[in-house]
């Protein structure tokens, strides 16, 4: 188990030792760090090594100069010079705030950044606004289409999180596909099986095998097959590939540069590394915050005390199981798994720094 | 087989009857009819008895003055007076455009509405401008949240269209439960058995009962399961329900007005109608609408050309069955069921209207 401050210490160093700036390694390790806090462990340091390899494969640049390029008064299309998506997607999140500030909402597209930790991370910069916000981003293509053989999506996460008064803020954050690739890879780990209708062979065959995506097959997107709905999934997904990238000029579906340094970079690139999607929408831009908030809350208890199926606690409003988490994690420490641990303090080795 | 000259010209004599006035009529029809033209044929002319029946009941409001009640230079909240969904719903999506024309994006939401036909239409209105639409919908209570065994939630669609340039635009539109309700009248008009996933009992169990909505059972989320993801289902429809009805005033959750006139309104409603939201960004606030479009091309041919799953045909681009629809219903004819021949023959009557 380890502290926050003693995860934070560490990472932020890392970050610092392969040249970020200052605000920059305290920015990404925060983002870094909010989804070991919300229990998304796929997305937190389990991740730093990835982060450090793509680096030392030249994929990332840690001193980018990111910016604006096209605007109008509530867009703008940025260019994050390669930069952490850690680092790229906040300050991309500020500008659609400030821009929600002028005209009511602000909506900014991507290109030529990296990987960005959690959706919820970013779209929640809006709430200490009144403001409500969005996240997606898309990433490397594991999801086949409805009916295809073929990976052309990542699992393209499209995040929301609202404001409320007296309650906490509603935030969904959720990938497109019927279950993350954090899942599977926690099943890998453990060689339990998969649920059926989270993945598929490479002839489009039904699997549990975790493994199967090492031989070609394919995650599914939410839904998992036609008759389920599937082709809803699949839409969503393209939706936020299309926002994230065919908008800001990153590569998009299956020219999605890989998130692990020992895959290639698909040739006849279409654009400039990945691209992520964010808005802001002042929420008095539509109705006094106060009475948006007062019906959020009146939102947020109808649901939360709607009758429950027998042998279930409650029904969730998205994003309680996180903050639970939170509060569990900030008093108790963070669990890390072993193969995790070890990476760190490779990590650590390499670069000097004690965790 | 009717012809769509026929349907439209017996379909717009009935709202002129209603009282609608004339531009009012065309617009109505058009919305509605472009249901039965897509193979949408559950929010077609199969609807219209029903919203006669919503305006004997004195719940349609035929001369809305529709007006804006709030706005910045990027958003709107729109009060649809009571009116027709068919004809505040296209008003408010020519705000959003006329918006997205001055600051690069427009967003509307709309309190005090009806049902608004299906949301496509909506959304392709930006299309003509090389603008992405997107248009949202509350709507009656009839699907549960994950654990719930209460119906809180409509199938609360979303749309968004796509411009391309040589090929077709990407139009996406789907109900966030694992099937909209229409399919479900389908089976049960026919008898059938729903697939496993689309509905639970009143306790929240297993059923295959297309009839099990009358015993107090629900419609799922997309993903039918928590395993398979139909946190995310919820997730959406609660969005779409914020957007469209918390932002703009109108009824959210179990408050919805239903469509159908036999139930009654709830009791404390918690705002004015069903709610709307519209959103509109000019490709051009991001990027040259040529290089977009181009891209456009090149991602829909890459994702029809992917490898196809044996025994499938294609992979199909979200708006493919639907426009495949279109222009063999302009060309064929569109059908009717029977029973919604005999109630346009019995709407016919009531009006002095030949079908």
């Amino acid at each position: 188990m380890y502290s926050y401050q003693q995860l934070f210490q560490f990472t932020q160093e890392v970050f610092l030792n392969m040249g970020c700036p200052p605000e920059d390694a305290q920015l990404a390790t925060e983002v870094l760090l909010e989804a070991d806090l919300r229990g998304v462990d796929s997305h937190g340091v389990a991740r730093l090594s990835g982060y450090v390899r793509l680096w030392e494969a030249g994929r990332i640049n840690v001193k980018p100069a990111i910016k604006i390029i096209h605007e109008r008064p509530g867009t703008a299309t940025v260019d994050g010079d390669g930069g952490l998506g850690l680092v790229v997607a906040p300050r991309a999140m500020d500008i659609a705030i400030a821009k929600a500030g002028n005209v009511g909402t602000g909506w900014v597209s991507v290109c030529n950044s990296n990987h960005f930790g959690i959706a919820g991370y970013h779209a929640m910069k809006a709430l200490v606004h009144d403001m409500i916000g969005m996240a997606m981003t898309n990433a490397s293509p594991l999801v086949a289409p409805t009916f295809s053989t073929q990976r052309m999506l990542g699992t393209n996460p499209i995040a929301v999180a609202v404001p409320a008064n007296r309650q906490p803020p509603f935030v969904a954050d959720l990938a497109t596909a019927a279950a993350a690739n954090g899942k599977l890879e926690i099943l890998q780990r453990k060689n339990k099986k998969a649920p059926i209708g989270w993945i598929q062979t490479a002839s489009g065959g039904r699997t549990s095998n975790p493994h199967e995506l090492k031989d070609g097959g394919a995650l599914l997107p939410l839904g998992s097959n036609k008759t389920m709905g599937s082709h809803k999934g699949y839409a969503l997904s393209a939706v936020v590939d299309i926002f994230s990238a065919v908008l800001s000029g990153a590569n998009y579906g299956p020219w999605v540069p890989p998130f692990v340094s020992f895959l290639p970079v698909a040739e006849n690139l279409v654009g400039k590394g990945i691209g992520h999607f964010f808005g802001a929408m002042s929420v008095d831009a539509f109705r006094p915050a106060e009475d948006f908030k007062a019906h959020m809350d009146n939102w947020i208890e109808t649901f939360r005390n709607a009758d429950v199926v027998k042998g279930k606690k409650a029904v969730l409003i998205p994003g309680d199981p996180e903050r639970i988490m939170t509060a569990k994690r900030l008093k108790a420490g963070i669990p890390l798994l072993e193969p995790v641990e070890r990476d760190l303090e490779s990590l650590g080795k390499k670069f000097g720094v004690q965790l």
